[in-house]
């Protein structure tokens, strides 16, 4: 049975991770015969370039069609000055709304080899193993009414609607709760619920599932502690899980920990776990057609696709474990790049990895 | 011509450090023959347990009929389980609204003496330095509709709303440059206009302002950046504006850098620079009569007192420079002690600020 794999390199640095990620895709295709059938599409700037808009139907369709979806990074200053409806993100953000991908899972993991990397104490940061759950298609992102208008008095006020259902906060909920089950069974919900009313609600469908999951010990915290705590101690967490505004926020904290954004994958999953898979990073676009970038995080986003959307884990370890051996060579993009190791291009990580496996 | 300032204890340790930041005061008031006059007053779970509501309606009018209002801190676990419209923190939101009090400016200073407490390493945080200006009486915290309803579907919807007005944005906006002024001049927007129209109308207003203080450098990021930026390199950062959920979320995460939130004040300020002065940190329940909570970032906060709405800039000075001295002395408070240093309690950590000044 074959799986198609639609590929969406994307903008600035997209296109060269994406063609290492490729690489290593096509040696564990080979390798585990997992009968993977690869396409590519348009989606960001580039896909502006060629069709006017950030994702066209047609992509949109087949993004739809195929199993998983692996995406490079969208977005550069070309496309800054558009009108906002057909910038980049809006590609991004109409394609996790179109296919409901409401499960975003952000890793924010510390690598041992890459401990020097953070700019917090060695103490406070290795080991860290986080996982933040963020709900990705509901929220302020969508909200209804939106736009900016004009006041009775003549001036103009912009505004958004945050707003969450019971249903959408129990998928997001019982996602976040399975993932604890897999690993320290601690999850901590995220909200401000003293003063917004949606996250009340959210507060309340957490502990209502709660007893589903009896050997999961829930926490409450409200966001702007959350944001303390990743500070001061973030290894007090397991898996976090919060609305899309706050996870936005928090997930790029939580990543930034490691010192070490280049390393660190992600996941946009539906409810078959079908879904998008892309590195934290984004398009860099000041250091794009220099083959500099790190494709690591890419290449970990293909193990995260071979684990939740293909089922094929023994692939997935493969990768994570041809990974960590690229670094236990000494083996460092300039992202990374610490004393007495190698400094290497993104052609070769790309290549040891494919090498390691 | 006297000034009146009122005195909110509040609960938890709010008694202790507010005892502390009143001796500081009774000393500057006769060494720079201030002609303060004092008033105390109930806000929180001890106006709750008095009166029913966390602020009176004549509490609220002695504080709009003040100069000044000096608060200690609010909250804990005892009024948790009241109904929400009634809880301690409801005390302080109506203040802030009722009394206008939009710009909430909080530092984030790393003292040279404290530089072990923080969680980074110290070639990231030392000589931090930010101000971060919150907007805090509109934004998602105060939009209406807000609530939870049923949908027709017969499940529940919770929803908030967030919005800002053009003179909203340029009040707080021309307070910042204002603030950039007197210090480096560089002044960082954070918003999410890739996203939220609301701070689309956020960052042109800001942009529009621009030209009125040719002398500051206006930047602007999105939120989750910042958030990332704080972690990576916090010293980029001068002064940051931005609306009252960021503020609330960013500004605890930059007080963490420092490691030291028992050292942190803060301002809240209406448009003739009248205010509230309180601490960064919360009442503390768990440490609440121990005697043990530092009474520094009070006795700071009446230093911002002294500064902002008194314009008694060398008494304010006096303060800054006692606190300085007393940590040159050697004495820590619990939350702030490093080994050689010597531990006190609250009391003492007063008496000493007292005799330095
Ligand atoms: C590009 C932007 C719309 C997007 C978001 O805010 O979700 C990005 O920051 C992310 O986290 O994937
Ligand atoms: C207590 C709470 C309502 C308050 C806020 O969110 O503004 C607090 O976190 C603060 O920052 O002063």
């Amino acid at each position: 049975m074959t799986k198609k794999i639609l590929v969406l390199p994307g903008d600035g640095i997209g296109p060269e991770i994406i063609a290492e990620a490729r690489k290593v895709l096509d040696k564990v295709n080979a390798q585990f015969d997992l009968g993977l059938e690869f396409e590519q599409g348009l989606m960001g700037g580039c896909s502006i370039d060629a069709c006017g808009v950030p994702l066209s139907d047609e992509t949109l369709a087949r993004a739809a069609a195929a199993d998983a979806i692996l995406l490079g990074a969208v977005g550069g200053p070309k496309w800054d000055k558009l009108d906002r409806a057909i910038r980049p993100e809006k590609g991004l953000l109409k394609m996790r709304s179109s296919l409901q991908l409401f499960a975003n899972l952000r890793p924010a993991i510390m690598y041992p080899q890459l401990a020097d990397a953070s700019s917090l104490k060695p103490e406070i940061v290795s080991g860290l193993d986080i996982l933040i759950v963020r709900e990705l298609t509901g929220g302020i992102y969508f909200g209804e009414p939106r736009g900016i208008r004009t006041l009775e008095n003549g001036e103009r006020e912009g505004f958004n609607t945050y707003k969450y259902s019971e249903s959408e906060i129990e998928r997001i909920g019982r996602n976040a709760f399975e993932m604890a089950m897999k690993r320290n069974k601690r999850l901590c919900s995220v909200d401000k619920a003293n003063v917004l009313e949606a996250t009340v609600l959210w507060r309340e469908v957490m502990d209502r599932l709660a007893p589903e999951y009896p050997e999961v010990s829930l926490s409450h915290m409200y966001v702007d502690n959350a944001a303390m705590q990743l500070v001061k101690a973030p290894k007090q967490f397991d898996v976090m899980v919060t609305g899309n505004m706050f996870g936005d926020i928090l997930s790029d904290a939580a990543a930034m920990l490691t010192g070490s954004i280049g390393m660190l994958p992600s996941a946009s999953l539906d409810k078959n776990r079908r879904g998008m898979y892309e590195p934290c990073h984004g398009s860099a676009p000041d250091i794009a057609g220099l083959g500099v970038a790190n494709p690591l995080a890419t290449i970990l986003s293909v193990s995260m696709m071979l684990r939740y959307s293909l089922n094929k884990p023994a692939a997935a370890d493969a990768i994570e474990l041809a990974v960590s051996k690229v670094l236990d060579q000494g083996l460092r993009t300039g992202d990374i790049m610490s004393a007495g190791m190698k400094q290497v291009g993104t052609v070769e990580m790309g290549d040891a990895v494919v090498a390691a496996l």
